[in-house]
This record gives structure tokens, sequence and C-alpha cells, in this order.
């Protein structure tokens, strides 16, 4: 079994053959809510935690030829009577297999010519540029030796090692749990916040974190909800996309729909079985050398060809995805990277998704696309193919105009029981195939109906 | 009824009763919790939510004799995909009773002579002073014009109005199912993360965010534990720090302090008595007029009474109070301003806490007191004696040398099952003494252990 020192250590070793110089990672600061007493939970930067695996908040560390060096602010004399004993300099140090560890003041004699990446706080943000004498560029576009240093750390992070993936398999396991909760407490919910507390609660009595807000509503159709105020009534489908992150920062992302009542409605289960029949044909097709954008054009063309068995579409599955009719339900990509990132390093902007070289398309059905490179074994990656009645663009005139002829309104008007329709799981890439890490969720109709009734 | 815009109108009146000059204020932005998309959920500035009302991102607003304008920023082309329809300028306008509302660029031609209050988050900070072109100084030490409008926003919030006294009681509500929830889920709890969840479960279901950091631990003795991964055990206390937020931001803050196994030991009796004793004796003083700092005086005593009783203490309780021998064991101040913040307005320093012309002590025994005033009417405090065995405190050699000859060592050994003690309830200052806003949570040992027994 590797331990988690042997992990790290191999990680610098691997960044130590891309990258021949100095790099200082910094983890980040604490960010004030609504007084400095009063934070948000503190998250470590994701470079940071990748090759330090502890979130030790105001910290830095100095990587170079293979070597950690660990710098970490000195505590305050009063931090034991509000924060407790911390654990010394030298035992964080022996716990991520530093090489050595100073106070974080003495970063500015070992940071001559260094390399880094910005973080996500603002303070810390300057606090980089002060120490490195030299305007940071936002991480989105890092410039020079910081961008050589971020496709080093994308090449690394695009795959992911046993101890990472073991993390992820922790997250996957707590976020199975939460949906389950969630099913179960939905026949006595009055609102949506009851489903989403249901959920939350277990996440936070793992001790895990919450990867990003929860999506819990009744209007799926609505992407990134953040509404819990709607009551859950009988005929509604409730959507949740929620995910736990573990304690060192490696995240889950899964999304389930559900029917309220514990059974879908006729036109309820002919779209479910669509988005279902898209998400089964993309898992199936994952394996090592596989475009992801193919896997994405393959979600389009499986929801157009069953959009056009039940009616909703008219023509060919191949030239309503040729001409984008698809995007006018499933107006976002098939999913993302996965990792210590719901979206797995986005802060690079398009750098990890993309591969070097491309760029978005802006083309209606493939502009929300995240990733768009050939898949590799230890990539993990998400499957969430959807159905949605968004009325900004069912309602919008270029829309109805461009597609009055592949679309029949009035067959559309039938399915009205469905404002949104998401099934989410994360994939990891093997040699063979693929290995769905939230497997233990059921995805089938009759599955998820059992888990909901009371 | 008032109705919530007469009550925004009537704060408003009252600032300009205090400001001659246009004021502008803003409610500062989303802080990126990973990657920009991913962020820690949205929290208004306090000062902008009591004269607006809601929590706009990214809005600012114009008070000038009364009167407010609203400037809020466009949305996006594409926030109605992933966010929804959003109400209008115009629709927010209403709801708040603002004058007028423009689009946030519009803010430029409006802005000149403007008084402000520094937000917390750096980056709008920093728009504050472009917009503004002058330097703005931090909120706990305005200057000029800033200074002139924080001493009289601080006037106004001081005391609560009807509709703030409504929004703290729902606040306070929720706090106290919670707390009602965690004492029934600790006979099941294998850690303490378990009691958190079951805690947060209530607020989150109510559709409420924690006010704070919850504190949810059997080592009660670190004031602010952020750590939830201990095992609770028969024979352990369980200290429980966990208030709600409206959604309009006002604050709860209650502590409860329960034996694991549903029964406090003689010794953890004897202490709690203690504590409780302070509790009890300060709310029952609580009256307009009555200087804050002499509640927490009257809690050192009671508490120095209560060990002398016990046998830990030896000597006058008034004598060992004004040596701060009632610190080695209770090192904080009684309590705090509650409102919209849980220390309410400690963004601004001590400038709310602290009467004009009055600084903190530095004795050891005072230092930590957040406020120092007179009580008056609608102001809402929170009474929260405790007890506590800190080894950075009882083993400070300095602290054993000063205190050898008021300290029974050997008697306080034989309560080593306790480690923290802290009982906080939320009181409203009335014209004729005190209301408990958290009355309806038990106190009482009896009722305590009756709530955590299965």
């Amino acid at each position: 079994m590797t331990t988690l020192t042997d992990t790290l250590k191999r990680r610098r070793q691997q960044l130590a053959q891309l990258v021949d110089r100095p790099i200082v990672l910094w983890s980040g600061g604490y960010s004030s809510r609504n007084f400095p007493a009063n934070t948000f939970p503190f998250r470590a930067s994701s470079h940071f935690l990748y090759f330090a695996g502890l979130p030790l908040e105001n910290a830095a560390i100095r990587l170079e030829a293979g070597k950690l060096t660990l710098f970490v602010a000195e505590a305050s004399p009063t931090s034991a009577l509000w924060h407790g004993a911390s654990p010394t300099r030298d035992e964080l140090a022996a716990t991520i297999a530093a090489d050595a560890a100073y106070p974080l003041s003495e970063l500015k004699t070992q940071i001559e010519g260094a390399a880094t990446i910005a973080v996500q706080d603002p303070l810390t943000r300057q606090e980089q540029s002060r120490w490195l004498n030299r305007a940071i560029a936002s991480s989105k576009s890092p410039q020079g030796v910081d961008l050589e240093l971020t496709e080093a750390i994308v090449r690394l992070r695009l795959t992911h090692d046993d101890a990472a993936l073991a993390e992820m398999r922790k997250a996957a396991a707590v976020t199975v749990e939460a949906h389950r909760a969630g099913m179960a407490a939905t026949s006595n919910a009055n609102l949506e916040a009851d489903i989403r507390g249901a959920m939350e609660q277990v996440i936070i009595a793992n001790n895990m974190t919450c990867a990003y807000s929860s999506i819990v509503t009744v209007y799926g159709e609505v992407l990134h909800n953040d509404r819990y105020d709607h009551p859950v009534r009988s005929g509604d489908l409730l959507l949740a996309d929620v995910g736990a992150e573990t304690s060192t920062g490696w995240a889950s992302d899964v999304t389930r729909t559900w029917p309220v009542s514990g059974k879908f409605s006729p036109t309820q289960r002919d779209l479910y079985n669509v988005v279902l029949a898209a998400h089964d044909a993309c898992i199936a097709k994952i394996r090592p050398g596989v475009e992801y954008r193919d896997i994405h054009l393959l979600a389009c063309q499986t929801i157009a060809q069953g959009l056009v068995d039940l009616g909703i579409l008219k023509g060919q599955p191949a030239d309503l995805v040729e001409m984008d009719a698809h995007a006018l339900f499933f107006p976002h990509g098939v999913g993302h990277l996965l990792g210590l990132d719901v979206h797995d390093m986005e802060d690079l902007g398009d750098l990890a998704g993309y591969e070097l070289g491309r760029t978005r398309s802006q083309r209606f059905g493939l502009g929300y696309l995240r990733l768009d490179r050939p898949l590799k074994s230890g990539m993990v990656v998400t499957i969430e193919p959807g159905f949605y009645q968004v009325p900004a663009i069912l309602q919008d005139p270029n829309h109805r105009e461009t597609y009055q002829h592949v679309v029949n309104w009035d067959r559309l008007a039938e399915f009205s029981d469905v404002r949104g329709i998401r099934i989410e799981d994360d994939v990891l890439v093997t040699e063979t195939g693929a290995e769905v890490l939230t497997a233990d969720l059921p995805t089938e109709r009759g599955a998820i109906e059992h888990l909901v009734q009371p």
C-alpha cells in the first residue's frame, strides 16, 4: 500500500522532470464573510493541495528538483486559546514529507526566479506579486515561466494516481449516500430546502464539505439554480446536483432527477429514458483514445434520436445535431474533468480542458463544452446529459425561427410536466474502458422510484 | 403591521437626520472558492442590507435626504440560462421602495462627494476606491466623511426596530430547533460531525444559513474549535455553538453544553451550575442604563464565587476578580452585540462595541470584552459565560506563579471531566428589563438531560 508521503514525493519528482526551475505555490488565506473574524470555510488552492497534501492556511511550498520546502505562518500567541494546540512546523513537515520547513517570513530568501500560479483569494494574490517582485497574471492567462509551470501541472493533474482515486472514491461514496438520503426525505418534504438539508446532513456528518453549491430544485431547467424555497409538489420532478469533497479537497459531482410522488408520469418516464439512454451510451463509449468531444456528440445524437422517436423533433438525428437542434433541450456540455476541483483546473481557464491548439467553438451546441481532449487512462470525467425546457431558449424568437421546421411545438407542449432532467455520474477512464465511481447510486427508473417511495 | 418598505424608508430617514451628504453603500461580490465559477455563498455587506433589505450581489445604493437610488449590474445575456429569470431592476426597486434605479455603470455620474464604508471583499473594495477616486481606509479605521457616516450607522444599528427583531426571532426559533436536534442526535452519534450534521440540517431545511462557523465539539476549551472529527464518548461534555441567519442576514448565536451520555457527572453538574448561575444572574441584571461591562464583571464575580464554593479558588470573589483569577477559567468576554452580524458591526473594529472615548483594557480578565457601553432598550446582546480548562492558560508558568495562592490545583484535578462549558442566549434589552429571544431552549440541567436522553 502506497503511503501519502510516497504519493506526494512521486508527484514532486514528476514535476521536477517537467520543470527545471524553482516553483513556489501558495495555499491562500481565509475569505472574510461579513467581518474579519467571521470567515468562509478555508479552501486551500488545489495546486498547493496536489503537492502538499494538507489544507494548511497561509502557507507556501517551494519545489525544486523533487525537494519540497514548507513555509508556514507562525501561530500568534493567542491562537492556542482560540484555536487549540496546532501541530508544530516540524510535525507538519513530517506529515507531508517536506525536506525542510521554515516560518513563512523566510520565503523571501528562497524565492528568487520562482514560477508560480495565481491563487483565487485577492489578498494572497497581492502577496504573490509582492514576494516575487513582479506582476502575476491571472491563472487563466499565465505568462512566461508561470505558463510553463501551468502546462506541467496540467499534464500531471489530468490523470489521477491511486491516492487521488482513493480520495475520490471516498467522496463518491458519501455523495451516493447523500442522494439516497435526499430521495428518502422527499415524501416528507415541503420545500426543496428540506431535501437539501437531508442531503447535506450526510456530507457534514461524514466530515466532508460540499464540493460546490448544491442544486436541489423542482426548476431543473435553471441550470445553476441556487434557490431552495420552492414547494415540492406531487407531479414535480426534483433535480439534485450535489457532491461531497474530502478534507484534502477531492471532489465528487452527481446529479439525479426523481419524481416527488415516487412515480414518474408517462411523459416524465419517456424523457427520463431519453436522457438515460444518452448517459449509458456515453459511458459505454469511454476508453483511452476516444475524443471527449465525440462523447458529447454521442449524447447529442442520442438525445436527438430520442426526441425524434417521441415526436418532439422531426428529421434525421445526425442532421438535427449538425444544426444544433438538440441544444434547444440540451444546451450544455456532456461533462468535464473532475479531481481536486469539481470542474478540475477550471481556475486555468481552458488550459486544462482543451488540448493545446484547440479553442471553444462558437456553435450553440458546442460552446459550453468544458473538455475537448482525447481520453487517457486515469482521467476522471463526469457524464451528465440532460433535457430541459428553458424559457429563455425555447421562447427566443431567433431559435423559434431557425428551428421552426424541426420542432413539433404542439407535441412538446404535452411534456410540460418536465422542466429539467439531468443524470450525472463520475467516470474513471481505465486501460480497457470505464469505471463508474458512483455506480452504487441507481440510474434506472424503477430503482429510483423504489428509493423515493416511503 | 409595518411593511418592509415602511421600515426601510424609516431607516433611510433616520440616516438623513444624522448625515447631511450623499452616501454610497456597496453590497459586495461573490468570493471565489477554488475557481471563479465555484464561489462561496454570497453574503451582502450588512450596512447595505440594513438600508436595502435584500441581498443583491454586485449592487450599490445611493442615499441622500432619505431617498434611495438603486444601482444593479445588468444581467449577462446567458444569465437566464444558468440562473433563471431575474427580477427586473424596476421590480427590485419596487420591492425595496427605491426612489430610482439604474444600471451599476450609471453610479459614476452620481457619486461625487459621497461617503462610504469599505466592504469585506477585496475586489469590491478596489472598486469603491476606483469609483470614488480616492483611497478608502479599512472599515475599522474610517477617515473624514466615512468616519462620520460610520458613527451615524452605528448609532442606528445599535438598537433594533420591529422588523429587525422579527427577523432575529425567526433566526432564534430555527436555532433553538437546531440545538434540540443536536441533543436528540447525540445518543446515536459517533463523531462530533454527526451532531453538527443534525443541527445544520435544521438550518438548511429552514432555508437559512449558519451565521458563523459552527462549533460542535467535545473539546469545548478550544474556544473557536473548527474540527468535527473527534469521537463523542460517554463521559464527555459536548459543546455546541451554532446559530442560524435569515435570508436577509439577521443572526442568532446560541451555545449549549450537554453530556453525551444524557447524564451529567457530579463534577460536570457542579461546574455547569456555576456557569448557569452566572448566565441567570447576568440576564436578571439587564435593563436600560446598566453598563454591559458591569454585566461582564457580574459573570466574573458569580463564577469566582462558584469556584470558591467548590474549593477550586481560594479567597474573596471580589478580590479574585480584581486580580483576574476568574479569567484562568473564563478568559473571554460575557458577550457582544448581535444583529446583522453575529458580532454585530465588528467590521468596524471597536467603533460599535465601545462607547466613544473608551478603549479595550489590557487586563487579562477584560481584554476580550467586545462590548463596553451602557445598555439601551432595543439592543440585542448575547450572554455567554463559560468555564474552561485551557492548557495554554493553566499550564502557563507565569499564571501558575501569579495565581499560586488562590488556586487549589489538587481540587481542580478532580474536575478533569470538564474541559469546556458555555451557556449562551440572545437577549433583547427592553424598556423594563430583558427578553430572552432564545428562551424556548432550556438551560436547566435536568431539562437538558431530558432532551439528550433517547
